[in-house]
Parts: C-alpha cells; structure tokens; sequence
C-alpha cells in the first residue's frame, strides 16, 4: 500500500493506493461522529457496499443507492442524499461515504460540503477514472442542462481510498475511459511518465496490478502537486483541463452519459495536440505519439460525426473557462509542458483555426 | 453613513448603515468583471431595482425575479437563478447582487458559493430583518422540506449595504418580525442596549431613521464580534440561534411562510426566557422584562395553537443543533448572558421540563 499526502494545510488528506484495501484501510479512524451515509449507485453497490459496511458495524450507518450514470449528476438526484440525511436524522457530525465513480464522487462531496453548511466525507473511488481524477482536488458538483459541473464546491475529503482490486469488475469501455485521464498527466506535466506510459499500456489494458498501481500513484501524485500549488484554480491548476473544454463541449452536446468523460477528454485532448501543433508548438512526431498513445488506450481520436464546429463553440461559450466571452484552452508547448492559453487573441482568424481543427478531427 | 468592517481575514467585508445608500455608496467599486446578475423578489424589484440597474449602466447586467416569501427558499427555485446565469452565458466573473430580504440573501449567497464553485456577491438587504441578521455573518442556504437552512454554505460577500431609506416600504409585520432578532442581541450579550430597546421601541415603531440607525449598527455589531471568533459555529456562535430551535420548529410545524421567521423566533424566545426562568438562570423580573419587550415589538409571545409539544420535539430533534439524538438549546444566565446548553442530560425529566415550557407558552 502506498501513502500520498495533499498538502493544503488543515485541509491535507491522505490518498491510500493499492490492493485489497477494503481490508486493510481501517475507515473507522477517518469518522469523528456515530452517524455514516454510504452514497452509492445501482451497480457498485451489488459488488462492495457489503464489505464496506461490514466494517462499520460500530457506527449507526445508513445507505442511499442512486442510479448509475453522468445524466444522474443533477440537483434533483443531489435532492435524494439530502431527503437521506434528513430522514436518518443525521446531524453535523456525520460522515458521508462515496462508494462509487467519479459521478458518486462528485455528488456526494457536493451534499457533504453543503448539508448543514458542511459535513466530512469519505472518497472510495471505485474506477481508473476517478482514482486518478476526481478524487484528488476536492472538486465537487452537479451539472446543469446548459453546462457540465456548472453548481458545486471546492470541498476536501478526510481520506480517499483507491482500492486497485474493485478495477477487476471495471467494465473495458471504462478503463480505457480512466486511462485519458492518465495520459493527460504525462502530456501536461511529465514526458517521462508519457514514454513509461508508451511502453506499459499493454500491461494497463491486461489490469496487471503493479502497472494499475505505479500509473494511479503517479498521476495522483501529479495532480495532487498541482492543486496544492493553486487550490481554487486561479491559474496553474487550469492545464488539468487539457482536452476538457472540447471533452465538455461533446459530453453536452451528445448528452450527458451518451460519451463518457474519459471517452470525450480523449477525443478533446487530439484536438488541443491538433490545434497546439498547428501553432508550430508540437512537432509532427510529438502529435503522433501523442494520438497513437491515445488511440492505444482504446480510446476514441476523432469527435462524434453528428457534431458540427458551430455546436462546440456555441457549447465552449458557456464552459468554465470563458472570460469575457473568449475560450481559454490549454495547449501544449512539447510533451509534458502544457499552456493556458487565449488562442482566439480576439481575432477571428483565430476562431477559424479552432473549428477548422475540430472539423479535421471529426469522424467523417 | 456608517461603516462597519466585519474582520474575517481575507474574507473581511464593510456594512454600509445610514439613510439613501442606493445613492450614496458607490456599487461599482464592490465588482471585479463586467457582468452582474441581479436577483430579487416579486415584490421588491418594482421597488427598488430600477435604482440599482441606473447604478450598474457601465455593466452588461441582468436581473432574475423570484417569487416573494420562505415557502419559496427550495433547491427548485435556487436552480432559477442558476438557469438564468447560465441562459445569460456569466461566467466565473460575474458579480450577484441580492436585492430584497432574508430569503434573497440566503438563496443569492448560496447561488454564488455554488456557480462555478464560487463567484462574488453583494448583499442589498432591505428588510430590517435581513440587515441585521441574515446579511451578517455568511449564512446561506435553502430550506428542505424536513428542515429550514439545512442545505447551505458559509460564504461571504464583497459588502453589504443596509439602507434605512428601503425600511419606509416594509409591511409593520415585517418591521416587527425584524425587531425580534434586534431584541435578540440585547438578551444573549449587551444588557445595555435591551435597556436602550425599552426605552426607544416606540420610535423604532414609528420608524425613526436615527433609532433605526443605531438598533441596526449596534445589531450587526454584535453579529460581527461573534461571528469574527467563530465564523463556522464550532461554539460561541451558536448563542445567535436563541429562540431559533423554537422557532424553526413553529416555522416548519406550520409550513414555512405561515408564520414570519421573526415572529417564530420571538415566541421562540419566550419559550427560552421561561426554561431559563424555570431553571432559576432569570430572575421572575427579568423574565417579565423580555416578555414585556418582546409583546412591545408587535410579536407573538406564545406558540400557534395547532402544535403539540410532541410535535416540536419532533421538529427540534432534526434541527442543525442537534447532537447524537440530543436538543442543544441557547438558554440565559440573566439578561445579556447567553449559554449553550444541553437541558437533557440525557434525562427524561428534563424532556419533560422543555416539553411542560412549550405548552405553557402555547395559545390556549
């Protein structure tokens, strides 16, 4: 088991990463109260809210299973933890339990940072997706028909848990879904670990556990550095989002649970290559590796074919990172340095090389 | 005018107290970007929102009209003003202004804590309630229907300006329902200004600018002092909820909007004055005293008639100050003394004192 620390002062938490940690993470030394709510969804449960629970026996603990899936991340099924909470009696002194995807995550930070103006919470995330990404940095949120986690928090959790074991249930479509997370941090931040990546994906798509292990640990370890250094995102912390304006712009614009996140991030990350090597900050190698190690995770390079240039920048208008009407990305000047960057300048020249670059990566 | 400076560290804010601020303070100067939402009530926008928006001609501002009352502090009508900021395209810079009452301030400051994790807000509160209460101290949120405030954050504006001119439009009831928190302040911590309430409470009902002034600047004073040491209610601050586990419960008990959230806590008051009475804490004058001033203030000193003191257990038992199962109450040790106290014990006798308190103090 390794042990990785946030630093964010009295908010620090520490990230457990390795196997069978469902048994060797004693949960009751995170919990101050008698009260725990165990949120879940309709296909984690069935497999590990059981053993979880067993290990809670000393405590008065409740559980809220939702349906699974990003369309379910939304203030009337954020409603049903809180008629939860109330209907338990739970008190200020609870502690919530997120056993599930980045989606139960986010959800159930967001009713713990909120629920009598804020509760303690508990992160077991049980996908590559949200062990590597929503768990580290205390973003939480619902989305909103207009625009993805547009209502949230920033919100730490006491612990987070990422048992490596609960990924052998992990359906194929979603590992590769956590694995863009994962080439995203070599991309922004470490060419290193982008080449450690190029040589072990096989061992990644085989869940051999040791890779699992060495992947998670850096990629927490990446972000985790990152948001210490920029809690509330006022600047740095924005490269996370590589791919991310493009990824949202599809993930709304198909519907949300119709693309996964780590599908459209994908796709949103060939295009911020596309448009960075178009800039003449890439070199034509450096795209290659980077869309060959993409499509390697079985990951999708192209944009959905119903989608058209004007759809995504009508969607990327209202994401969050729009100042003043124009659409900050991040790009990358070579592997492992990313960028933010105003590539518009205001220009509409520059607008036109945006949508000239999302229809070259669009399915045809 | 008078300014008040509530001292939070980086979230410190000033309060602007005096006659014709809508005029006099510069709102310009409290707004960073350029875009500005401004959310009111049905009732007070034709009053006051053309006022403000002449103010804000230098900025790209709309506005959202809620429906006026408590019954209407919902997560539904929350997303009201999220479907607006969003239909608007505002982004992490846009500035909230809250034009109107308790309900308002809450609702607007929770909407700010939560768009985008966070943007700016400025409180207008123009009820005397909501300039004394509600616009100090960071408490936002909404209600659920099994319990008021149990969905919120803390979270503090850029400034906040009370404006007496606004009071000359407030109902009496309202006038009232706010001198309950006013008298509140005199009861937990300055003898001093109780004494000042009996001698001023008939110019305070005739609306005298200067009375008015001084209440509402002694009022937030108190407020801020408190919150300063305990912003989050890790202890003393919770002796601002005097009256309130009360009246929350005649507030829900009732279904919120039925009985004025001031006019629930003054009978609430009434209800801790004589617990504490029957406790030996007040002597029989003092308690007679705040009965006396709280009846001179236009306010309910007794409970609807339709509640059972089992039904307020009920209700109470599921209020924020609640603890493993136990009612904490804010009692007095003599006039201007507040503390926070467990009359339980545990014991079934003292369930039966609060439960013999409420049906003393009940309409018959």
């Amino acid at each position: 088991m390794k042990t990785l620390h946030v630093d964010l002062g009295e908010r620090s938490y520490p990230i457990f990463i390795g196997q069978d940690l469902f048994r060797l993470v004693r949960l009751a030394d995170y919990i101050k109260g008698s009260q725990v709510m165990v949120v879940s969804n309709t296909t984690v449960a069935p497999l590990y809210l059981a053993q979880i629970r067993s290990q809670l026996a000393d405590f008065n603990t409740q559980s809220v299973i939702l349906p699974d899936g990003e369309k379910y991340k939304n203030l009337d099924v954020l409603n049903q933890i809180f008629d939860a909470l109330l209907q338990n009696r739970c008190d200020r002194h609870v502690t919530l339990i997120a056993l599930g995807g980045g989606v139960i995550g986010d959800m159930t930070g967001f009713a713990a940072a909120c629920y009598q103006r804020g509760v303690s919470f508990i992160q077991i995330p049980t996908t590559l997706l949200s062990q590597v990404d929503s768990s580290v940095g205390g973003k939480t949120g619902v989305n909103h028909p207009l625009g993805k986690n547009m209502i949230g928090a920033f919100y730490q959790p006491q612990c987070v848990i990422a048992n490596i074991t609960s990924l052998n249930t992990l359906p194929d479509r979603e590992l590769s879904a956590g694995l863009a997370e994962v080439i995203k941090y070599g991309l922004i931040q470490d060419a290193g670990f982008f080449a450690w990546l190029e040589a072990h994906m096989t061992d990644l798509l085989a869940r051999n556990p040791q890779a699992l292990s060495y992947a998670i640990e850096r990629s927490c370890q990446c972000k985790a550095e990152i948001v210490a250094r920029d809690e509330t995102e006022q600047g740095i912390r924005a490269i996370l989002n590589l791919g991310h304006t493009f990824g949202h712009a599809i993930e709304a614009g198909m519907g949300y649970g119709t693309w996964l996140h780590g599908e459209a991030v994908g796709a949103g990350m060939v295009m911020a290559v596309e448009l960075s090597y178009r800039l003449g900050w890439l070199s034509q190698q450096e795209r290659e590796r980077s869309v060959t190690l993409i499509a390697s995770a079985g990951l999708p390079i192209q944009g959905p074919t119903t989608m058209s240039a004007d759809e995504y920048i009508k969607l990327m208008a209202v994401d969050k990172k729009v100042e003043a009407g124009r659409i900050k990305l991040i790009l990358l000047k070579g592997l492992g340095h990313a960028v933010i960057n105003d590539p518009e300048n205001g220009s509409s020249d520059s607008r036109r090389l945006i949508k000239d670059v999302i229809s070259t990566c669009q399915a045809q």
